[in-house]
C-alpha cells in the first residue's frame, strides 16, 4: 500500500519527521517497503495546503522557513481547516501534530477521534488525547480496523513505549520506573557539577531545555503525564493524571546532593508504576536516592531512560533522548514503519 | 490463526518456554488474542512424542524431571526423528533448540532450512544457522512467505537484536556497542572487588555462568559470534564470524582494572561493529576503558547492554539478562507474539 499523509499541525515535530522523510526517503522503499507520499498540510498558523497527488516537501519546509506561510504553495487546495483536511483529503493516515492541552485534551482529541470515525490510521506525539482517553481511542481503532500510535509521547523516538506493548508483551510486567524528563535530570546534573539551583534551571532555559515557565518540569507533572500514559497503556492501569502522587525537584539542595553523592547514591526524579499484589497500579513521581551502581543513577544530563520490572526478564532497561526536533520526528516514523510492517502482511 | 507448535531439541530452553506458556496461556489469549498448541517434541536424548490434536506441556515436563524420557508420555506417535517432526506433523511453527555448532551450523541448519522449505514458521535461540547462513535462510522464508526470527541468539531475550531491527528501523544505525557476554562481565565485576582472574573465573564456573571449558567466553569468540550476528542481521553487513578481530580478557590484570578505576574508567569487553565511510562494516571484539559515566560503565555482574548509535536519535542503550532459563525461553515467545501480531493483521 502507498500511505498518503496529511500533517495537522506543522511545528518543531513535524518539520522535524518531514526533514527525515525527505533525506530517507529512498532508504525506506528499499528496505522497509515503505511508500509515502504527503497530500496536506493543515497548521492553525502556518495555513494549510492540499494536493492528492502529493506535496513537495522541501519546497514546503523552504516556505516555512522564509515566509512561513505553506499557503505560498505554488499548486493545490488552500484554506481547509484541520477538521476538513481531516476528512475531505484523500490522505489515509493522519498525523496528530497540533498543540498540546492536559486539561481538555483539544482540539487534538477532535482530530483523532474523526480520522479514526473516518478510517484514517493515527500517529501522534500529542500526550492531550492519550493522557485523557486512551482506552476510548484504542477501542475505537479497533471498531474501525485501523491503527493509533502514540511511541513519541513517552521518551520521544526513544522506543519505550513499544518496547514495554510489543518487545516486552508476554514478559509480565510487574513495575515501569525511569527518568522521563530531561530538564529535571539536567538540573540534578549541574547541580552535582556545582551548580545551586536557580544557576541551573537558568542554565537549562538558555539551552532550550526548559520553558520560561518551569513549573511542568520541575514540580514533576510532565514526568507523572508521561508514567499515567505507560501505566495505562503497558501496564492495564485506568488512572487518571491527577490520582497519583506527585513532587518534583524543587526541594533538593545542592547539600542534598552532595550528601547523597558521598554516601554512594545519587538524587534522581523517579517517575514509577508498579501493580500491586490486588492487580490494582500505583504510580507516583518522585525524587529518590539511587545507588550509584543502579543503571539509572548513571543517566546524566538530559538522557532519560526506564527500568521495566519483568516475570521472566527481570529488569529491562532503555536509555535515550526524551526530546529533540529529531528524535521526536523519528517517534511518529517507527509508528509509521511499524504500521506498514503489520500492513505489508494483509 | 492457531500455533501448533513442534520443539526440535527439549533442553533448558526449551524447558523454559514450555514453564511461560503453562502459566501465561490463559493471559496471551486474553491480551494477545494468541492461540496455540503444542503438537510435537523431538529430542535427540530424550525422545520424541506427536499428537496431531495436542500434548499436554506440565506432564512432558514432569517426564522429564522424573524418568527424562518423553517417550513415556501415553498418547501419541513416538520415534520420529527431528527432521520426520518438522516435515510430517501438523506443525506450522517450528521451534529450533537443539545444540549449538558453530562451525557447520548442524544439525540446526538443516532444521531450519527443512522447515522452512516446508513453508513453516521458525523461531530459534540457536546461533549457529544464523552465524552462518542469515542471508540464505532469510531469503528462503521470503520466498516461502513464512517468517523466521532469532531474538534469542543476542542478550537471550533482551530484545536487543529486534530493537535494531524493528523499533529503530528507519533511525539510521551507525554503529553498535556493547557488553555482550555475561561471564566475562561477571568475571571483570568480581576483580574490580578485589579476587584475581584465577579465582573470578572458578567462582563464574561455580555458579554456572562460565563453562568448564571457557575459552569461548573469555577469549572472546562468544561475543564475536553475537556481534557478527547483529553487523549482519541489523546492519546489513556480510561479515564472516573469522573476519573481525577478536581479543579476550585473559591478558587483563587486577592492576590494570584498579589502575582505571583511579583514572576514572572501567574495563569492559566491548564488541562492536561501526558503518564505515565506504558503507562496509568494521567489526571487533576488544577490552575498552569506558568512562565511568557511560551507561556501558555501570553494567556490572552478569548483566549484558547494547548501545546502537544512530543519525536521528543519538545513542539508545538497552539493559538486561543476557542468559538463563527463563529469559532465553521468552526470547522465543517475543518473536512468537510479533509473528502473532502480524499474522492477524492479515
Amino acid at each position: 500500500m502507498e500511505f498518503k499523509i496529511a500533517f495537522i499541525g506543522f511545528g518543531v515535530v513535524g518539520q522535524g519527521l518531514a526533514e527525515i522523510l525527505i533525506e530517507q526517503k529512498e532508504a525506506l522503499k528499499e528496505l522497509y517497503n515503505f511508500n509515502f507520499k504527503v497530500v496536506a498540510i493543515s497548521d492553525v498558523m502556518k495555513g494549510s495546503i492540499y494536493n492528492q497527488n502529493g506535496l513537495d516537501l522541501q519546497k514546503l519546509l523552504d516556505l516555512v522557513k522564509t515566509t512561513g506561510k505553506i499557503e505560498d504553495y505554488p499548486e493545490g487546495i488552500k484554506g481547509w481547516d484541520s477538521l476538513q483536511t481531516i476528512t475531505d483529503t484523500n490522505s489515509n493516515l493522519i498525523l496528530e501534530v497540533a498543540w498540546t492541552d492536559l486539561t481538555t485534551g483539544e482540539p487534538a482529541l477532535t482530530h483523532v477521534k474523526t480520522a479514526l470515525q473516518n478510517k484514517k490510521h493515527v500517529v501522534m506525539t500529542n500526550k492531550g488525547p492519550i493522557a485523557l482517553a486512551v482506552r476510548e481511542l484504542l477501542s475505537l481503532a479497533k471498531e474501525k480496523n485501523v491503527e493509533m500510535r502514540y511511541e513519541g509521547t513517552v521518551l520521544s523516538g526513544t522506543p519505550a513505549l513499544n518496547l514495554g506493548l510489543y518487545n516486552l508483551a508476554g514478559a509480565g510486567i510487574t513495575a515501569a520506573r525511569g527518568i522521563v524528563n530531561g530538564t529535571t535530570n539536567y538540573i540534578l546534573t549541574e547541580m552535582e557539577k556545582g551548580m545551586d539551583y536557580d544557576a541551573a534551571l537558568k542554565q537549562a532555559q538558555d539551552l532550550g531545555y526548559a520553558e520560561a515557565d518551569p513549573t511542568a518540569d520541575v514540580e514533576g507533572y510532565d514526568a507523572l503525564g508521561k508514567i499515567v500514559i505507560l501505566a495505562n497503556t503497558v501496564m492495564g492501569a485506568s488512572l487518571k493524571k491527577d490520582e497519583p502522587s506527585c513532587e518534583g525537584i524543587t526541594k533538593i539542595t545542592s547539600e542534598d546532593i552532595k550528601k547523597a553523592k558521598e554516601d554512594g547514591y545519587r538524587w534522581k526524579l523517579i517517575a514509577g508504576a508498579e501493580i500491586k499484589n490486588d492487580g490494582s497500579v500505583d504510580a507516583y513521581v518522585r525524587p529518590e536516592k539511587i545507588p550509584l551502581d543502579h543503571p539509572l543513577a548513571n543517566i546524566m544530563g538530559p538522557t532519560n531512560a526506564l527500568t521495566y520490572s519483568t516475570k521472566y526478564l527481570g529488569d529491562v532497561t532503555i536509555v535515550g533522548p526524551g526530546a529533540g526536533r529529531a528524535p521526536t520526528g523519528f517517534a511518529l516514523l517507527t509508528d509509521i514503519l511499524d504500521i506498514n510492517r503489520l500492513l505489508s502482511k494483509s
